[in-house]
């Protein structure tokens, strides 16, 4: 799955590089966004947009959400080359949600440096992170594959859906996380992961099955596919975060005990309350609820969660929806060689050294 | 015109509130967003949506955009009646961008209470102004109206193409605020305006055109009227925080000397740099960058823009948009009675007593 990754990445960047060059002029301006009614100013844009942007995107991340679309229309048979516009909207989406979301979290660091809104400002950053849920969709409409307007307007439909969706989750998981009772169901947790972080997997997915006219059949079934894969993904990430806690590793690129000292409301949280005794469940959410924790509190948590076995509850849920997952794959009739690659990708929910 | 806005604006509130419900429950989700993947938290969205939504539309705003575009529908020939969840479109969006502007701005006020992001929080705040950019879309999905496939498209496509320079004029503003020299044209300030103020404004107009099928040129005659309007009308709002500060009123919902204090770059501020004798316009950064600012220098900030004319330049300006606008309105064939509506909007550009 590495070699997958890296062999595609550099030809990401070099896509969104046309959706969004580093170097802003005024002929991009015009031939992206339209004529202006007077005159644009590039200097800003580039300072408003494109350094910010760019920054973000240099510091890394794997662009596995443009690698799975590009996979998927391999899967389907077609020239991933002909698409790549399309497989990249999914990734600026999520980028843009990055740099949102670390606004509305009050994050300090992003990718191995200060977040964005802490290097370029609030407004600066928050403004970028909301030109990246409009300027993908632009796309569409530019429509460089040449698609009618039933499939444009399809797509559209899609997008507006797993848009209005995010945006759902994300509401579910700030108030849960502005709540220092422990109320939510596991069915409630899953549907916020679904929404938060699945809606943009699924775009990854039905992007691709609509702009190859796969039949609704397909398209649900490989919505299906990345939405559980991210979700599992998800819960994969929270227990890593226990894990290197409890390694004291600290060089997953988070501080020690990052997800309890922000008192975040994980599958193993949840479990854990349902499960722990009431003094147990009281002490955790205290801890949880603390503007901050010491060690010895952070490390109390974690056994309260070892006590009702909730790492492995949580593990045994990834794993559960990284095999749902590939049942869903399996289900559809896909080229061989980037299904099975497809397949691969959900087998690196919790061990994630990719 | 006032009689105008005050009947429509509860008709407008009753729309807005069967796209988004004061009190948020399963049914009102499954049925707006779709079935969920596993179960919705309506408590959550509840809190997260429908209580900071409605409080900063309960304070008040004129809901002037949606009015527009219910004289528009008229002017066309259409019962209003049919397209009033069209018309709220522009509206539901605008007051998204008033939630964000604010934290991006740090502003402390909005409509005569706490900004958004002080009462509820920045992540609550952020996360539903930004579900306000896509909430409204969803409208062309459900397609009430029953437009055919190539209508909604083209309201998608035309939606995209103007927030996405929403928010290229969001940028350039945020730009310049942060330098202190004053380096805007006149022609790229415009520009500023036409995206970040006008953009929604086109919505507005073009939302109309397209859903009763109006030629591309009653299309763009209807928008260059919405997009100078809007323009005018921030110009105007730049030219009455002057004058309210020199009447010492203090009574406009705005601090005394607010844009100065703020730094603003207004079309005063950059008409007097390209005027004023060089120490003055040293002098008028100076005031514009600093942190903070005594009565005595936002006085001598505003005698310098005396000095050059520039408020009645400004006044000049938003006077001759005004005035391109009724002249775009009275190139389309319109029904007259809505249509002289429409034009006498445009009087109340600096006149904002209604």
């Amino acid at each position: 799955m590495r070699d997958v990754l890296e062999a595609w990445q550099p030809v990401i960047d070099e896509t969104i590089e046309t959706v969004l060059p580093r170097e802003i002029d005024e002929d991009y301006l015009a031939s992206f966004f339209g004529a202006p009614s007077y005159r644009y100013d590039p200097q800003a844009i580039q300072r408003a947009l494109a350094d910010p942007i760019w920054e973000l995107l240099d510091r890394g991340g794997k662009r596995w959400r443009a690698i799975v679309a590009v996979k998927l229309f391999e899967a389907f048979g077609e020239d991933p080359e002909e698409y790549l516009q399309y497989a990249a909207i999914p990734e600026i989406l999520h980028n843009g949600t990055i740099i949102v979301d670390d606004v509305e979290d009050g994050a300090s660091m992003r990718r191995g440096g200060p977040a964005l809104h802490l290097e370029y400002g609030t407004d600066i950053a928050l403004n970028a992170g909301n030109a990246m849920y409009f300027l993908p969709l632009k796309i569409i409409t530019h429509n460089p594959g040449g698609f009618d307007a039933d499939t444009r307007l399809q797509a559209y439909e899609m997008l507006m859906h797993e848009l209005n969706r995010t945006h759902l989750g994300q509401g579910m998981d700030i108030c849960w996380h502005n709540e220092q009772e422990v109320r939510v169901s596991e069915q409630a947790y899953f549907e916020m992961c679904a929404c938060k972080t699945g809606c943009i997997g699924r775009i990854v997915a039905r992007l691709p099955a609509i702009l190859t006219s796969q039949s609704a059949e397909t398209e649900r079934l490989v919505a299906d596919y990345a939405e559980r894969m991210s979700v599992a993904f998800q819960i994969g990430d929270d227990i890593l975060d226990v894990e290197h806690t409890l390694d004291q590793a600290g060089d997953f690129g988070k501080e020690f005990g990052n997800d309890i000292r922000e008192g975040k409301k994980t599958l193993m949280v949840i479990h854990a309350v349902e499960n722990a005794p009431e003094n147990e469940v009281e002490r955790l959410e205290e801890i949880l609820w603390a503007a901050d924790n010491t060690e010895a509190e952070i490390m109390e948590a974690i056994e309260i969660l070892q006590g009702t076995g909730s790492i492995d509850f949580a593990r045994e849920r990834a794993e559960r929806l990284a095999r749902e997952a590939r049942e869903s794959l399996a289900a559809v009739d896909l080229e061989p060689e980037p299904a099975d690659q497809l397949a691969d990708f959900t087998r690196f929910v919790i061990e994630r050294d990719v």
